[in-house]
């Protein structure tokens, strides 16, 4: 298999590091697994957006400019993790071996993460350990910029502190070695910002929704996205609910049941945990349908090892008070979907970052079930407005490198 | 309930008839059924595109601007069928008591259609009566124009004959009393054209599909529209295929059931006739998917009654050759989503002809399985084009009525 | 239509009351309008289990031997309930127009039920009132015996209490006019026992599992049968699971949802009331798979009115490690399948009282989720037994009958 | 994994050979990888009907009695076969590495099949070099017994010719080497019964179905038993079918979708072929529900590879005309359904040889669509019937061996 075409060429955002916050988990084991593979030409980009004809065009950094690190608190290494998902029948073994020796190298760049309570310090010295972390990747693999994703266990829900609206407030706990005041997630996208790393959250976890840290993160001028990868159930019904709504249908109820194995099927069987990913699976649907979802139920079902089946029954007004129902049965492994938008999500975080982009970049909504920085959730529309931007942000690219020195240096370097 | 916001005031583009061919049949039923509950206030618009928010700024004919009338070759009148469509449990017994008297009035508006081998006279003779008809309703009721829709019974695709290139070849064959040239579906076409009457054809009979008809249409400057309703399965695939692959997921098979009863379900029982459908539904998903569809197969399940059930297998492949899988079920009345969407078509054609467009009217692909004048069928994208058309049309005709007399006489009156 | 030929001729075991706990619920109304339907020949009795050939050689009394009473807490009479019933699509209007006289007719035969803290006086005296509304019923339509069934609404599952293991103290307690120790359900089965009627439990709410109350039952000789009516999903379910087993296939997980609107549905919405319900779902899929199943999730949907849907997804080991799936959905009108089985029980109970039957009668586990005095769930095994023991009891009334004064009066009577 | 518990001791009705007509197919290979892997200890006999508990006592050959041999058209050996298995994710790998040697070892014991005009000799000749094939095995091995299977591809109905109801005009076309008067299954069962082997037919091709034929079998004393493999859908149908007859339940339509890939996938979109399995398919179905059932489609989707999927959609009446819709899908490896029942039926047709059974075994319907001697098609009655055979078939045995000599020599030995 040849290279795809638009890894041929020299970039012109130059290479990217990609930083993932669990980077020993089943996601972003794939994630590695895969962009090894696609670089050695071994797999086509299928699952990619990027990959499209329609992003050909733009000077998205290539496949074979991304480099992986990142932080988790296990000790099973990237290797060990391929190989389980290999014995579930979701990698294929043929593959993992091909790319052992990146799996390996990969995981040498791999740091320990934050585990609370483990350590006795304070949490922003343990913050400025996770930010050194980043900057010696950065550095030490010659990187014109780093994108940070958090592809860790979910959190649970937490409660609001008064902290949590006060910058001030917020740096002095953290400087207490009494206190534990944020939780993993958070500290992860504060470690970020220190960093000046454009920052991603893929998981429902608190993250940047810490209000002194999102200001923070929007005074340094970080590019910032999620939240909660769209991957499976609520993208479909991001697609067929506008597609009911264009017509003049009337969804009164939107009910389902979600069965899931693996790790993320263990962490959500705690029912604290499943609360942060239920709200933010129904928030969109609320959103598109303006009908009461019925709440959505997330069962651990270990059999299914890493497959998640989701079944969805929609119950619709139609023509003269009349009803139609359409049931949906999804069937798919949960990370082989959300492995290729991290790789996307890295590109275009590069992309967005080379081009100059600070803030929310809410064109990214199309990856995410509670979008930052946009109130659209329809898929069909969230395409659309992620390519118009893509080009945009590309042209803005074209437009600079045509200056003199002809390489961008925007991001954390500039910053 | 309240006759909706657009339907208050005066119409613009003045009344208009919509001229059903195959009016006593269930989707015309269920058409002129809605259309009275509507215009009473016993019904809201569920189902109409038209009746959407985005719509309301567009000078549409007003629902109680439409008279129906039409062609029908069945002697079981509209009020005996809508009793029958009451006993299916389709539609609600309280309705169809309330707009007794409207279904009757439609119903004296219907003339003999043409059946095949009846009447020993040249096509010739019978499309003038029937050309007739339509020019008589639109005067007897000062209409200021007529929609002709063809709502017939599906007919088997037909082989090509030298003649269907030829007009005067034939418009000869058309008068030789010893020869049936033409289908009933083309035959209604050409009437709908000797009447200057914009056509669409809501069927998958072969219509216009005869070249030297479509000329015709074309130099006569006859708005046109088709063909084969989108309502239900095919819709569906319509919403879910470019959501596919705007994700860079391929399908590799899409393959599927359809079970049926009533009217359609007989006819479509007769393996010519479901050719013709077959090969309206697959064209679609076999240009969004790119891939070789599995044939589909269609079931007469008489005790389904008026309900239409699909069920759709969708097999997809992902990241690293994985395989994802989606089912869909859908079960729905199909008249009842048939509809509304006649309504629409009677509305967007009124003011297509209004607005002075002649030729196919691609925008209006939303509506069709296989859409004349355009390429396009993903679904999100059609409502899009739809819209920005239909805003343009509506544009174009407020520009005319600032114009001193202030009334659109675009169409058959100014043809 | 015809009489059903088992309804011709003279019942051996005489005219038989039915007095359901509940009378005016959705299932009593159903189950009410059909008895009527089937006595006047206008509708068949499908869905009964004993109107099926192999019953019909068997004395079981005849539909038109069946009259109907009962307590309720509501004031909307049975008429009311089933002009709602109607407009929600799930009774045909014309039936319920045809027997609008015996609806009211077994209206007037309806008592004021047992509403928790209303009466102020000890639960022993209504206990006295509700039994002697039953003993009322029996004398007064000249009932040979009288057969109580609770339909009413699901309760909460309760807390143990010493009084529920010693009848002393319990029937002490009753007498307390500051207690109210028993809920409703076990007082309505207190009463039956009361008035010596043979009771039935068609709900999961306590009922009889107080064991003082199952004590003072067996004690008297009253026939008991229970418990929860396995009419849906867990049916289902007891089809399947005994057809994998027989098959060498091992069932790894059944998970599942349940949609339900309609007074059950909002019923079931309190997860007091649900817990209970849940309970006697799983039990029986626990037995008959020997699996951990998936806790199985019901939610109040009401836009699905009367209508009941579950899907199943069932996850099996095969050969040499490899899995099946196998999903199931169902779609059902729940009192449907609820009423047939109402007039079936009231018929084979009929039947074992006037054989002399005592305690519970464990073959009639047929009809439930959590059967009394049997440990089988599997349903085709449970059809067997079940004709087994009917054709069984029938001889011996058979037996009996040819004794000289021909009419059998065990039950009540007898007691 | 240990051996089980039944494959402890010496076998009573000793060793036993079997001979699969298509050794080289997925449904073989499967079975040959499947007896190693259990013999060697590597997987469990799940799937095995004779693997239950209620069979422990039944003295069946031992899995390890068992010895396979067949016939083949196909160059592909047996390792390579099941190479192509793994590959699609059907057979695991390491089982398939564990017991190359088995396999290996199986292949050398395959011979040319019949391949229809290859040869230029009177079939009667092919015939009695197959049968020789057959002797040659069992002598060449040792073997008690040989049961034939045919699991080879599946042939199109034939038109009868007046050769097939008279055994001498049959017997002399057979010797004229100008025609082919059989079909390949039918000349292979032709060969079992020259050599003394029972028979068993896997396939819904003609095979036995030749009333010559069978005439010839039955005077010969060769117990036989077929047809059609019924491992998933009609399986299915046949566990619901009688579930709902027995509540009384009507069903109204049965109507569904079968896709499939792999060898059989191929074979079956050949229109020719596909006719003699769906014929098979549903005749057990119209038995069961007195139904006019909806002609059953087979779709090849090759990419689904060697997973069967099959739809069903039941439409049923209940209680006052209401209706219940059930809908199943069906997901499995076909050839892992299948190749369990194959091990079965050597195991249940060398105990019912060693006890002397002759002609059709009808308690083997349990196996089959279209059973042969019995016309129950009901699933948990032909578990009863098949359990109660094979006690019944045990006992014989046992009583024989106790006389002196102890062993059981029935079968062709004794012919
Ligand atoms: N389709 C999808 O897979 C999908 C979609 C949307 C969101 N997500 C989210 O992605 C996340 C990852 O999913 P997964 O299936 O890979 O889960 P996983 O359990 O396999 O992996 C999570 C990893 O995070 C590590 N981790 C836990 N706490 C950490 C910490 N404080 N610092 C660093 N690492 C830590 C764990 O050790 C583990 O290696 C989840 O939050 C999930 O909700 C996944
Ligand atoms: N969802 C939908 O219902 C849907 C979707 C797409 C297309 N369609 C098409 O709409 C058409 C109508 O469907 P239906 O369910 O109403 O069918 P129907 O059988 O109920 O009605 C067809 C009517 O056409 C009449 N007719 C037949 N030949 C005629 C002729 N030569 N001239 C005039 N009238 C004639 C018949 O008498 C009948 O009244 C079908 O072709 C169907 O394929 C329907
Ligand atoms: N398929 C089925 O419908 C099905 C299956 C199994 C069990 N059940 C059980 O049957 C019961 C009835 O279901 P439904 O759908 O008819 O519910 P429903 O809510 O329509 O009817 C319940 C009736 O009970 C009455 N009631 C409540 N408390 C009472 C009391 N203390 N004394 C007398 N009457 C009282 C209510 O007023 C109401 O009329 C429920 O417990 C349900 O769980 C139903
Ligand atoms: N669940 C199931 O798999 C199932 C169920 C019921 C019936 N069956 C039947 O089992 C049979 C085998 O299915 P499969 O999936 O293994 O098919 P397959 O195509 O993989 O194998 C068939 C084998 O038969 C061989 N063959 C063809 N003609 C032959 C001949 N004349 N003599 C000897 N060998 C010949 C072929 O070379 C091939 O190796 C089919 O007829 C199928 O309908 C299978
Ligand atoms: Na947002
Ligand atoms: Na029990």
């Amino acid at each position: 298999m040849a290279t795809p075409e638009h890894d041929r060429g020299e970039s012109k955002v130059g290479r990217v590091g990609l930083w993932l916050i669990g980077a020993r988990g089943s996601v972003a084991t794939t994630a590695t697994t895969g962009l090894a593979a696609i670089c050695a030409g071994l797999a086509p980009a299928v699952g990619c957006v990027t990959s499209q004809d329609e992003f050909s065009t733009i000077p998205l950094p290539r496949f074979s400019d991304l480099v992986i690190g990142g932080h988790d608190i296990s000790d099973v290494s990237i290797a060990k993790r391929a190989e389980h998902l290999v014995s579930t029948g979701m990698l294929p073994q043929h593959l993992v071996q091909a790319i052992q020796a990146e799996l390996e190298d990969a995981d040498s760049r791999v740091r320990p993460g934050y585990f609370p309570g483990a350590e006795g310090v304070p949490q922003a010295e343990i913050a400025r350990r996770l930010a050194e972390d980043i900057r010696q990747f950065r550095n030490g693999h010659g990187l014109d910029r780093v994108v940070v994703i958090d592809v860790s266990s979910t959190e649970a829900p937490i409660d609001h502190l008064p902290e949590f609206d006060d910058l001030d407030l917020l740096i002095a706990a953290l400087e207490d070695p009494a206190q534990e005041i944020l939780p993993p997630s958070s500290l992860s996208a504060y470690a970020a910002i220190l960093a000046e790393a454009p920052y991603i959250c893929f998981t429902p976890s608190p993250a940047l929704n810490i209000p002194a840290l999102a200001q923070l993160a929007a005074e340094r001028g970080i590019p910032t996205a999620g939240q909660d990868g769209k991957t499976g159930q609520t993208w479909l019904r991001s697609v067929l609910a506008p597609g009911l709504a264009a017509r003049g249908l009337r969804v009164l109820s939107w009910a389902g049941a979600n069965l899931l194995g693996g790790g993320d099927g263990a962490t959500l069987a705690d029912p604290q945990a499943v609360a942060g990913k239920l709200q933010s699976k129904n928030r969109g649907l609320q959103s598109l349908t303006n009908a009461a979802t019925t709440p959505l139920h997330i069962d651990n079902v270990p059999d299914l090892g890493e497959t998640k089946v989701a079944w969805d029954h929609i119950n619709v007004e139609g023509f003269l008070g009349s009803r139609l129902t359409l049931q949906t049965t999804w069937s798919a492994y949960d990370s082989m979907l959300a492995a290729p938008m991290i790789l996307d999500l890295a590109r275009l975080m590069g992309l967005a970052d080379a081009a100059g982009q600070q803030g929310q970049v809410g064109q990214l909504g199309f990856f995410f079930k509670d979008p930052w920085g946009s109130d659209e959730h329809a898929f069909a529309e969230q395409s659309r407005l992620l390519l118009d931007w893509a080009q945009q942000a590309g042209a803005r690219i074209s437009a600079m490198t045509h200056m003199p020195d002809g390489r961008v240096s925007q991001g954390a370097a500039a910053r």
